[in-house]
C-alpha cells in the first residue's frame, strides 16, 4: 500500500525531480518533522487532488509566490518545476507580466529573474 | 480604431459583465484618472496578451488576490468574472485549496467566503 | 479508533466550544473539502504536535495574525480560543503590544481591537 | 514641562482634530498602555522629528497603508490628517496612483475608496 | 514624435542614469515585454503625470518598497534614485524613521541597509 | 540613573549578547537615530514590559517574522536570541512548524533555514 508521504515523494519528484529529494533532505537535516510535513501535506494532499492539471497548478503557484514576494527560492524551484511539468517559459513570464498588476513591479521583477534561473536549471538539464 | 480604453473596457466586461461598468463608474467619480488606468493597462493591456487563456488568467487573480489577503471585494468580483469566462465553481475553490500551501489559513479561509460570495452573484444572474 | 478528522474536531472545540462546529458548518456548506483540511491539518495534525502548550500556541496565533494584517475573524477568533484555554487578557493584549515592533501601528491597531471583540465574545459567555 | 505624551496628543490633533481625542479614547477604553504607546512613539517622537514636513509625513503614510493593504481605517484618517495639514486631493490620489506600481490594484483601489471617504470627512467638516 | 517608450527612458534615466540601461538590459534578456512594460507604464505613464515633483515620489517608493518588505534590489536602486532627483541622505533615512511606524523594525532595518548601499552607489559615481 | 538607552542595551544583550553591540554598530554607522530608536523603543520599552517573559517575547518574535517573510536575518538573530533566554530547538522550529498554517510553506521553509543557522551560532559559541 502506497503510503500519503510515498504519494507525496512522488510527486514531488514528478514535479521537481531530483530536486525535490535535496529539498527533502535539505530541511530533513533541520527538522525531519518539517519536511514530512513539506511531503504529505502540499504534495501528498493537496497536489494530488483532481479538478486541476499539475501544468496548471504550478503556473497557479508561480502566482502565489510571487504575490508574496519573500519566496525567491521556491520561485525558482517551481519555474524548474512548471517547465518540467510542460510549461512553457512563455506561460510561466506571462503569469508574471500579469501578476505585475496584483504584486506590483519590485516582486514581479525579483520574480522574473528567480523564474528564469529555474528554468536556466531545467535547461541545462536537457542537454 | 479601437483605442486601448475600448479595448480595455471591452475585456472587463467580458470578465465582469455589467459590473465592469459599475466598477469603472464608482471609481471615475473618486478619480477619472485612476479609473482610465484600471482600463488601459490591466484589461487594455496585460490581459490582451496571448499566451494565457481569459479563464486561466482568472483563475492565477484568484490565486494572486488570496495571497495578498486584504483584496476581498476584488476576489468576489474575479470569483464572479472567473464563473463568466468558463470556469467552474470546483476549480475556483480547487484554486483556494492549493492557496492554503502558500498563503495559509486565515487568508484562504477569507478567499473562500468571498469566492462563495461572488460565485452566488453570478449563480443569480443565471436564473 | 480515533480519526485524524475527530481529533481535529476534538482540538478545534477545547479551544472554540460551539463556535468550532459553527466555523466548520459554515466553511462546510461552501467546500467540504476546505473545511475537512482546516480539521484535519492544522487541528488534527499540527495543534496535536507537543513541545508548545495550547495556550502558547495560540499566543503564537495571535502574534502571527496580527502580523498578516487582513485576518480580523481569524484574530477574533483565537483571541477567543485563547481565552478559552488559559491565557489572560492582559497576555493577549502583551502580545499585540508586542507586535508593534514587528507589523507597525496599523496591524496592530486593527488586531487589538479585533481581539477585545474575541475577549468579549468569550466573557459573555462566562455570565 | 512638556511630556512626550502631551506631544504627541498635540501633534495628533495638529493631524486629525477632534479625530484624535476619539481614537485614543477608542483604544484606551481595550489598552490603556497600548492607546499610550500610540500617542508617545508614533507622534510623540517620530512624528516630532524635523528634516520631513508634516504634508510629506502624511503622503508617505498613505504610500505605506496603501502597500500593507489591510489598513482601511488607517487609510480614511491619513487621507483626512493629509488634507488637514495642507494636502490636496489631488496630491492624494497622484500618491495612491503612484502605488499602483508597487503596490498593485487591488490594494491601490481599496486605498482610493478609502482616502475618499477621509477627504469627505474633511470637506464636510469644512462647511 | 516622442513615444511613451523613449519618454520612460528618459525618466528613467533622470532618476538611474546608466542603471537605467543595465537594468533595462538585465531584464530584456529574460523577456523584452516585461522590460518594455517596466519602461513604458511606471515610467512612461504613472512618473511622467504632473502634481507631484519626482524627488518627493522617490520618497514615496522608497516608503512603499520599505513596507513590501521584499524589495531589497529596488530599494537601494530607488535611495539611488532619489539622490539623483535632489533628495538628501537625511531624508532617505528618515522616510525609513517613519516607516519603522507602518511596516515594524525587520522590513525598517533592511531598508535601512539597502538605502545606505543605494546611497554609497550614488556618492562613488560624485567622486 | 538608568536611561532607557541603557536598559534597552542591557535587554538586547541579555537576548544575544554580543551580537547585540555588533548589529547596534552596524545600524549607527548608517543612522545613529535609527539604532537609538532600535535600542529605546522595542528592547526600552517594549521588552521591558512584564506579562510575557523573555522566552516567550523570542518565540513570538520568530512567529511574527516567520509570517512577515521577507526578516531572513532578523529570523536568524531571533532564533540565536531564543536559544540564549532559555528556548530549546525543538521549541523554535515548533513555532515554525504551526507557522505553517499561517504563514504558509515558502515562508516557514525560508525560516526554518534561517533559524538552524541562528541556532548554530548560538550552539558553536557554546563549545
Amino acid at each position: 500500500m502506497t503510503t500519503t508521504y510515498e504519494q507525496g515523494m512522488s510527486m514531488l519528484r514528478s514535479h521537481f525531480g531530483d530536486r525535490a529529494d535535496a529539498m527533502v533532505e535539505k530541511l530533513g537535516k533541520i527538522s525531519s518533522d518539517f519536511a514530512d510535513i513539506n511531503v504529505t501535506f502540499p504534495f501528498g494532499q493537496l497536489y494530488q487532488r483532481s479538478v486541476l492539471d499539475q501544468k496548471t497548478r504550478e503556473l497557479l503557484a508561480i502566482a502565489a509566490i510571487t504575490c508574496l514576494g519573500a519566496g525567491t527560492p521556491q520561485l525558482r524551484l517551481h519555474a524548474y518545476g512548471a517547465m518540467n511539468v510542460g510549461a512553457t517559459k512563455d506561460e510561466i513570464f506571462e503569469v508574471i507580466i500579469q501578476m505585475i498588476a496584483y504584486a506590483g513591479f519590485p516582486f514581479a521583477t525579483n520574480a522574473l529573474i528567480a523564474a528564469s534561473e529555474g528554468i536556466d536549471d531545467w535547461e541545462h538539464e536537457q542537454d
